[in-house]
């Protein structure tokens, strides 16, 4: 698959944090690796004034520290920055476009513009574009998460957007899924009859996904208080590595045969409803405690957020998926902040056998666990039991890797790099329907409004640990642990 | 598990080959690991007038040439040969047996015959042990294969080894169950949901078990010229394979229990007689051809096999089973001398996938397999397929160790080992019951008939190759490959 020259990336909110943490790094490794085309442009967009040469510094610094050290080459910068492009740009003001419009092709090109940008900015960027005559047939554009707080907002930010743009050209990004891990799990699963054939309620006991940082909100205090975790964590990335992990083999890999198929899980969802909410769903709110061995302070204490603030910065929920492949089989989901570590895994546990053959030893054999990690570093771990070498027949449980950077030397592809290679290929499968993402609304919407209307505080939790203890209880109530450390 | 002290092993042909090679190195080991009882002593019965010092030289040759070169250490060598007597004894002679009954201790102790000799003289030395009183209610026997040549035959010395010894004092010995890794299959199978689930014909394509050697006949043509590889390495090693691999979960991992199971697998074997013989095995013998880069000759011209043999150097075999579990999955079995390599393998072929979500590339996925690699290295692979890492969705075949020795520092004991240890503690799992070595001639005496009833030949196959091409078309009627070089 090749990027159809030439191209023109547009990043609104350019030398934003998004853009110089991630997505100008991303572009640089494509381009380092000759994966663009040689005539393609990326035009930053910024509000305030500055110099070509203090914009490259940027760039330049944002490269340095967010590229692995070998990739940095000053011959390979030099090249990328004849990329490089800034266009000063008021994004509220109308005539401002008109000024994007001097600088971008006449031409119906492979145009991508990449709102960056918080999505109550959405409808003014499109309509701005679509005034200026920017977007063409072959235009596209790519929506970062959150899109709304709710099933209402994220239904008018859709129709607004669908205005401008066809929902074929509408790409609303969830970098999760862009994770080799993710990748290798549609592999693992549906290239080997061994994983596809038990992942199902026959075999398997139940699921974990886990995002967990162990950084406070830092400097996002004041987006992140009018938001929280079920709308920056869970409604998006856990509940899309939900579908990912549990839905039906699509007949191709596909954009749309594998959305079809996301959607019919979000749509088999159980509902959490009513009294069920407390029941399955435990919100916590980090207290003071130490984290990488600093004293670090309560949530309600750190600068940007209010004092009394009911927002949660941890979740975790047992979510059930009403068909015939998982009926009986929780998915324990559950994120937050200032957790023990920095940590996303989705762990399958296999059922136990149903009966030991070994003569009894203490826990002599385990249940067989799948686990993929995708952060901090990417993987895939197989847990099985095997014979202690030696006299005797005594069972161990073995801890194989299949950690694809451990077979050869290939260096893991960044979640960007791949995800704006997709975009500029017009690859869609890996970005979220407009369907999808309501569907996710929908189910979170009774489970916030509950805790809007309720005046129970989240539960309070020490930071460095892992949550509330209502979190252990949800699975101890099943007689099950969460994974830590694992 | 303790040995009960004090033990006395008495080794018929106890300066023999098998001997040299692996019991005297085994029970060095194991008296090295210290897993010997301070009491007891190892009687090695010779015919020839042996000195106790050349004696001891030939022992400790045997120990320096089969012993890992760390194991071997002078102060264990001293200690060991305090636990070394020789007996001189013609075993023919009643006599004699009253010479060694001036040795052994007038207790009923934890006494062990080995007759590593030929099946021939099992029932006069039973005898001669008999009529010297030797045989108490702790003693046992332990008979080395082939016993018998036929069904006839066995029964013959089962039934006359069953006059002086009860069956729970008898132990046919089969080194490959003493291999650390078919108890490792045993564990991997029964201790893993993932594995068992998948035991079975639903899940399983077929099975290949291979048993080849790269060396000729050598100095055993006198012997194996008589014999051939069907009784020689196919009704015993490859049967016993095949039972451990196919047989139903055991209640519990004893004596009895795993027997009963095996023998129900030899039960159920789909006989193979009449047309059928030809049509699903396939018998061998080598022609000239090239052996580790040099030229040897037909298995005809070599010294001490008639010009004319007809003896079959090679067999393959399609095995079925008539069961639940297994019908309509066949197991190859095959085994020859002057093949392209010494291995052993037991390779389980689980079915493909039964369609590809993935873009179409040369032979991009492929079914997934299980090896137990028995020799020359012992290990288990597990084939998987895995995503390629970088961009795209190509898949790519990833072969998985999960061999114990890469585990930890542990040295992998070997068979005799571990056998003559369970021996020594009355532990007869891993031994064959009367009935199982029965069942197993019943099923090959008609194949054997036929071949001395027909005229012609067996295949003639070059040496250093993977057998008579038949033994390929037996496979490639199925749409099957053998395993090479897997």
């Amino acid at each position: 698959m090749q990027i159809q020259a030439p191209f023109e990336l547009v990043l609104f909110g350019g030398l934003g944090d998004l853009a110089q943490r991630k997505l100008l790094p991303a572009m640089y490794l494509l381009h380092r690796d000759e994966r663009l085309p040689d005539e393609g442009l990326i035009y930053c967009t910024t509000r305030r004034s500055t110099s070509r040469e203090a914009f490259l510094d940027i760039v330049r610094n944002a490269i340095r520290q967010h590229v692995p050290g070998d990739c940095v080459e000053e011959s390979v910068w030099q090249s990328f920055t004849e990329r490089l492009q800034l266009v000063e740009l008021d994004l509220s003001d109308e005539v401002h476009y008109q000024a994007l419009r001097k600088v971008l092709s006449k031409d119906d090109v492979n145009r991508v513009f990449y709102l960056a940008t918080g999505s109550d900015l959405y409808t003014s960027i499109c309509r701005g574009l679509h005034n200026s005559q920017l977007i063409q047939s072959q235009s596209k554009v790519v929506l970062e998460k959150p899109i709304g707080h709710d099933y209402p907002s994220a239904t008018t930010i859709n129709a607004a957007v669908a205005e401008f743009f066809k929902e074929s050209q509408i790409y609303r990004i969830d970098h999760y899924l862009g994770k080799e891990t993710v990748q290798n799990l549609l592999v693992l699963r549906f290239a080997n009859s061994l994983f596809e054939s038990q992942w199902n309620q026959k075999y398997i006991d139940h699921i974990q996904i886990t995002i967990s940082e162990s950084l406070g909100v830092e400097k996002r205090a004041g987006f992140y208080d009018h938001v929280g975790a079920m709308r920056d964590m869970f409604q998006n990335h856990l509940l899309q590595l939900l579908c990912i992990t549990a839905m039906e083999p699509p007949s191709r890999l596909e954009s749309d045969a594998v959305r079809d198929e996301k959607v019919k899980v979000l749509r088999a969802l159980k509902p959490i409803i009513g009294g069920a909410i407390t029941e399955k769903v435990v919100r916590g709110q980090y207290d003071a405690g130490v984290s990488d061995s600093k004293p670090v302070p309560r949530y309600r204490d750190e600068p940007g957020v209010e004092p009394k603030s009911m927002t949660e910065t941890f979740v975790a929920a047992k979510v059930e998926i009403d068909n015939w492949r998982w009926a009986g089989v929780p998915f324990y989901l559950r994120t937050g902040k200032r957790l023990a570590e920095r940590a996303c895994e989705i762990v399958v546990h296999f059922k136990e056998i149903p009966h030991s053959i070994f003569p009894l030893q203490h826990k002599n054999t385990m249940a067989n666990k799948l686990v993929f990690r995708l952060q901090p570093d990417e993987g895939v771990r197989l847990m099985l039991c095997e014979k202690r070498v030696g006299p005797g027949m005594s069972v161990r449980p073995m801890n194989l890797s299949l950690n694809p950077a451990n077979h050869k030397q290939t260096r893991v592809p960044e979640a960007y790099e791949r995800l704006l290679f997709d975009v500029l290929t017009s690859n869609s499968t890996l970005f979220l329907r407009d369907d999808e993402l309501l569907e996710a609304w929908r189910w979170v919407d009774p489970i916030l409004q509950s805790w809007e209307e309720s005046e129970q505080r989240p539960e309070p939790y020490t930071s460095g640990t892992w949550g509330p203890a209502a979190a252990t209880l949800l699975l101890a109530k099943d007689g099950r642990l969460w994974d830590e450390n694992s």
